[in-house]
């Protein structure tokens, strides 16, 4: 009987750390990258072992960088008065394609969930607050996930802003663009009907 | 406007080496490697440095492995006498997993495709010979795959070996295991009602 090779075990492994992939998904990208991609491994381990050398955190909005402060942040063209409070840096990224927001960001690198015991501790509240103390920001925008512990996350910070004179914004509900009421989820359509707006 | 990190543009780049990982899978994998993966990501970089380095071809039967000879071909239990001829070395991990074969195998690291202009210098066939040369077989077992590429090698090594003494047989095609005639294909439908065994 043959057994994998203990470097091929240990990679097909190590590929389930990877979103969506399991071990039959790694199995396959193993034997794959081994089989007939070996130029295109060797520049995944180099990009990787780069990547892991100097992406970092920005000093201020915390967001993955490769300077001590991101390119949004050293941005003397973005908006100072409007910082949005996202969970991870992807948001960012999602965020910015949208080209819908032109101040700043903060990047919480976790989420609030009572359920699993993960309080103010699980996100860079410090960092945030520090944040703030030194900057121009009038509104802060909280634009975390539509989720148990997006929503979590929110109300939280929403508290501790409470008494501070920020005005505190949350992203709007509602129906995803091209959205059809047939396919949409019933909590996305109560909550559409819920904050509808005045058109006239 | 922000821009992903030159580092993270190149991971990003380099994921999409992986099978069916496009651009849009290969960000949110950075991603995740990058905000709260570390520790996986530098045991994914270890391991595939390691399976590069010491994952190459068996001597005998041209698979992957570890020694100059594969555990199956050093396998004293095999049966020499009967050789399967497989696309790649995934092939031979899934019919190990089948536990259907004990004789030895040969990988021939590529296909044969007419229309693509890949004639015999794309699979390993030298190897083969010289594989058949100093081996006790006496039946080879074509197992390529069924499609186009599949057929055409099966045909040409077929073709190989027609003036040589060996059993040459190939996989028996039809109805998968659990097949439903309602669900399967015409072609695989067709082939099974071609070639239908006699009961009694």
């Amino acid at each position: 009987m043959m057994k994998p090779t203990n470097a091929l075990n240990r990679l097909i492994k190590a590929l389930t750390v990877l979103p969506n992939v399991g071990p039959k998904s790694a199995q396959r990208m193993a034997y794959q990258l081994l089989q007939n991609k070996r130029d295109g491994a060797e520049e995944l381990l180099n990009a990787l072992q780069q990547a892991l050398q100097t992406v970092r955190h920005c000093r201020l909005c915390n967001t993955l960088c490769e300077d001590e402060v991101c390119s949004v942040c050293a941005d003397p063209e973005r908006d100072p008065a409007r910082l949005m409070i996202v969970h991870m840096p992807v948001d960012v990224a999602s965020m910015e394609a949208a080209h819908c927001h032109d101040g700043l960001y903060f990047v919480l690198m976790g989420q609030i969930s009572p359920a699993q015991g993960m309080d103010l501790s699980h996100i860079a509240v410090d960092k945030l607050v520090a944040r703030l103390q030194e900057s121009a920001v009038t509104e802060i925008i909280i634009a975390t996930n539509f989720t148990a512990e997006g929503d979590a996350t929110a109300y939280v910070l929403s508290e501790l802003f409470k008494d501070l004179p920020y005005r505190v914004t949350r992203l709007a509900r509602g129906m995803p663009l091209g959205g059809e009421l047939e396919y949409v989820d019933a909590g996305t359509l109560a909550q559409a009907v819920y904050e509808r707006r005045q058109m006239k």
